[in-house]
């Protein structure tokens, strides 16, 4: 069986834990903690030598990374990666948006406030985080008044990828009451029959 | 023809540039001065929202953005992006990867140092981004110890990815005296017959 590390509170892990469930895709879920120090010990890094989760573990031992190249493993030939090259590459633009203009200000800020309970030592990276966080919610919102999903009519594992993050950014500072098409997406994702939350 | 937005001192862009001289791509090449503000002028902004190079125009004028969602679509097909889907999904997570632990600090301390020419201000970020450059080239030695390429025994995507900003680790104050195996996989990319340089 599929083996999966993660934490079910990381939004990176989360978006695995979600796509596993859009496809009822069996999998064993093994907990790491983070915070202490499970992905830097020796087992861990000979898994993942860069000591991150979500990690994918193929039955016969093979090992994956990075969450989005876990969901694009997963979704292969299924409805939620389109197989037209454009399409698929306008899933990727996405998805590396996600990981260098998204996740570093708002999975970030969010770290700082939620796990770490807001240390006087990072408060002044937090506040800076904020608007690095806005612009990628502009860029968001910019293509989701034109269009139901962020590649189209149809959901695709970007719209996964960005939703980690997006979904709980309130928890990071980030107001979405001046983004509605931003929640009107957020709600569309939640209405799917087979959508479950980060808890 | 394919039209290409970038700057070929950019690691990103060169990425593109390097990948068009190994397939022998007809493109049209259009010089973008980030410095000068051309990526946040409205008709760039039209192109791309997030204000970044490279961007990729196809004649129907269509677009795409981030380097390494350019890639993938500009190999499809070719020796340089696997077939198979686990092999597909690995030359993903070196390109996510590469964003997310390799290019905030390699590219970050070289833009610092040679574009913005070491400001006062500045000095002590880039100090700080040398342990996690190093953090990433220590994964990718112990990768490239194993196989001669990121993903095995053939030049891929990945590489083209990763190259990108590791050939001029120099330029951000990175010595690679201490990574032979990626010292001898620079060299391996340097030989193939239709490698160009950056400059």
């Amino acid at each position: 069986m599929l083996k999966i590390y993660g934490d079910i509170l990381s939004g990176n892990c989360y978006k695995i834990k979600l796509l596993t469930s859009l496809l009822s895709l069996e999998h064993e879920w093994i907990a790491v903690n983070i915070l202490a120090g499970e992905t830097k010990n020796a087992e861990f890094l000979a898994k993942n030598p860069n000591g991150k989760i979500p990690l994918l573990e193929l039955e016969n031992g093979e090992c994956l990374s990075e969450s989005n190249a876990i969901l694009n493993y997963l979704a292969e030939g299924t409805d939620l990666l389109p197989s037209q090259v454009f399409e698929h590459a306008k899933v990727l633009q996405w998805q590396f948006f996600e990981q260098y203009s998204h996740e570093p200000y708002i999975a970030v800020a969010r770290f700082i406030n939620k796990y770490l309970g807001m240390p006087q030592d990072r408060k002044e990276e937090y506040h800076q985080l904020q608007s690095g966080g806005h612009k990628a919610l502009k860029v968001m919102e910019a293509q989701l008044k034109q269009t139901p999903f962020l590649v189209g009519k149809n959901l695709t594992i970007a719209d996964i990828s960005l939703y980690g993050y997006t979904h709980v950014a309130d928890e990071g500072g980030f107001d979405l009451s001046g983004y509605p098409a931003i929640q009107a997406w957020l709600q569309r994702i939640q209405e799917h029959p087979k959508y479950i939350g980060m808890n």
